[in-house]
């Protein structure tokens, strides 16, 4: 295949006649199409029906105590126990809240905003100006808190290890940037890991803001895509990495089991050092008296340890799988050298993120959807909805069956070709 | 029974010698007692053990959709129907949130810190002072809240209706005063409630601080401890009466299941005019995607009407009303007559609220602990811990069983009779 940009005027409008003759079969087929949302499937959310079947037969016991009173403010060792295994840490730095992991996010930089972290002179709402990196492509929601919390947003781009460190070391040394949103293990949207490295560099290097936090959203550490552990992505700890480099109080980790039980309705935690975790706690102690146990006890007793939950992920691995191969099948099979677009193949995560020919996403994802197939707006995987290239779609394969994948991309591809050859003929 | 203060000091002492022979005798029982905590007892969560089972018999499908996955922000239609019921307001009103409703309150305080309210002209946090009124004797972990946002904490009576209005109305007049709690029926710990005159007051009344707001903990709305109607508090819906007032947005109410199932581990709701609300789901939105609707679909499952709440609550109260006899009855041997203490018969809640003789409440829960019989910390019951008239111990009759009630309160009562006596022979 010849890139579009290497083609005459003639050759260009002889390809898009081809896919405007496309675009009005598939118009034709009345499509209603949603690869909008980073959700489970149907037929992952059944495997996980019995998990509150038999939750009597525990007697509702954790080894803290009875789960069914107050009290256990932590959450039940059991579940820490766990979370601890996933995340390589140890079970004193860990504490269970409830299903939102964002919300245990939007808390921690709240709580930052009113009160200060612990090694911060003042609340961080009396800086008189606060910023906050964004690697991108990234995470809408993680934008929308910190934008909501009144940090000016940063963008760093994203490389196939990880943020741009150069850039990012050089950020930090203003000392109003506060901090980072990072997402190690298959970054949503692009499935990014980051490396070895990128993780060192993160842990040591020198920040002007002497509270700087990154917030580690360790939200696919167990979402493979792949058996194979040779394809399974390996983060280092941060936390052991932060203390080792000296700044231990650098790093608040997430996680859930959204995407391991029941989206929403399942665990969430926040791993940190001592120090921010005690920090945390008196505060958390006023706001609460504790998170659902009853939910950490059914969990605990449905996953019991981690042979258990890799062969849940197994599972679930191998519904999304064909999801995400079919996507990448066809992405390659309709866009592969034509230029019109570029993509990662991820090995694990949610999405699939695919740039379009710059300046022409919003016009992909409106023409899609004119033809009945949705995809998340061109723009929401930057701060402020803002993508500067207009270039970046994300795809969410996990909900749609792989029929209906099949059909989204194809339309997906058509629209992004026929943009970027109506792009190149307008230059 | 002759009043201590009547009593010449030959006759006190006595009295005081028959009491110290009580001690003695208490002490060789090695007692091992606690009343500190408003806790549910086994009993009790021992008739929810069947909460979750056939969970999966819903097809956990509420009318909203399947609850498995992300969505339905609000919570689902069916628990907000049924809130809607108890709090005698419209499910329009009512925002579902996970099993704490302290949580919900610290939120939503934190949210006008932050950012302040919808009729706010800045946010809380950068008023020069801000007050917060606090009905005494309350709640420690209300108190703990303001205290922590950084309010200054004002003292108002209650009595028998409810807060002193007169002075209520008067301390509104500065416009520092920001807001009130209030917890309406069966006021912890007194078991007090609010007659219609005094909400009517306070959903009328004139406020400096245009965006003044009440936070109206419903907690024990349905705990009453007597089958009888008559015997059953009745309070008026407050958002109905704040609106006919011209006051709309004075009121954020709040109500759990905390001692209707599991504590902790049941549901919190938030309830607020559309302003208040439409408001508050802005900032909500992007702190969580929504609460744990698993929970929400067992509780329905569970409690699917009023009539099915109202048999769960009879059970209940079948359990606590003989505990709160006894603790009343022996109160009453002991007490009654003598001066030496003061307190109101509850007809539902959690607590019973004693008033011992002025200046002796520390003294005579550091006795009662010597002896092995734990109670709350004296001063619990109001702002800073400080109990002006060091008077007021909060007996929380719930989790022991009616015999280490009958034990605890006549090491009580034998306590309160004691240091009484000896206040009125230092004078």
């Amino acid at each position: 295949m010849k890139a579009y940009k290497d083609m005459s005027r003639e050759e260009l409008l002889n390809e898009k006649e081809g896919l405007l003759k496309r675009i009005e079969e598939y118009r034709a087929m009345n499509l209603a199409l949603d690869m909008t949302r980073g959700k489970p499937s149907v037929a992952q959310l059944d495997m996980n029906n019995d998990l509150f079947e038999n939750l009597s037969e525990t007697g509702f016991k954790s080894v803290d105590g009875d789960c069914r009173n107050y009290g256990i403010p932590n959450g039940i060792t059991e579940v820490r126990e766990l979370f601890a295994q996933i995340l390589d840490t140890d079970k004193d730095k860990v504490l269970v809240g409830n299903g939102s992991s964002l919300n245990m996010m939007f808390d921690a930089l709240m709580r930052a905003v009113v009160f200060g972290e612990h090694d911060s002179d003042k609340p961080w709402s009396q800086e008189p100006k606060k910023k906050w990196l964004c690697p991108v492509p990234g995470y809408d929601r993680h934008f929308g808190v910190t934008e909501k919390l009144g940090f000016e947003l940063i963008c760093v781009p994203l490389k196939d290890d990880g943020p741009d460190m150069d850039i990012v070391e050089e950020l930090v040394k203003d000392e109003s940037v506060k901090g980072m949103w990072a997402i190690p293990c298959y970054s949503n949207p692009d499935g990014i890991v980051y490396s070895q490295e990128v993780c060192e560099r993160l842990a040591s290097m020198k920040t002007a803001a002497k509270d700087f936090r990154i917030f580690w959203d360790n939200a696919y550490v167990v979402h493979h895509l792949y058996e194979d552990e040779a394809l399974q992505a390996k983060i280092p700890d941060i936390l052991s990495l932060c203390e080792k480099a000296g700044n231990p109080s650098r790093v608040y980790e997430f996680a859930s089991t959204s995407k391991i039980t029941f989206a929403g309705s399942g665990l969430a935690v926040i791993c940190a050092n001592k120090e921010n975790l005690d920090y945390a706690k008196k505060i958390i102690g006023v706001q609460t008296i504790g998170a659902n146990k009853i939910n950490q006890l059914a969990h605990i007793h449905y996953i019991p340890d981690i042979k258990a939950l890799k062969e849940l992920m197994n599972r679930h691995a191998a519904i999304l799988r064909p999801k995400f191969e079919k996507t990448l099948e066809i992405l390659e099979r309709e866009l592969n050298g034509t230029g019109a677009a570029s993509w990662r193949k991820p090995y694990g995560g949610y999405f699939i993120s695919v740039f379009v020919y710059p300046g022409t996403a919003d016009k992909v994802v409106s023409m899609c959807k004119e033809l009945g197939v949705a995809f998340t707006p061109a723009g929401a995987t930057y701060p402020y909805k803002n993508d500067p290239d207009n270039s970046n779609i994300r795809l969410a394969p996990s909900f749609p069956t792989v029929e209906d994948i099949n059909k989204a991309v194809e339309v997906f591809a058509v629209c992004a070709k026929l943009t970027a050859i109506d792009k190149i003929l307008e230059a």
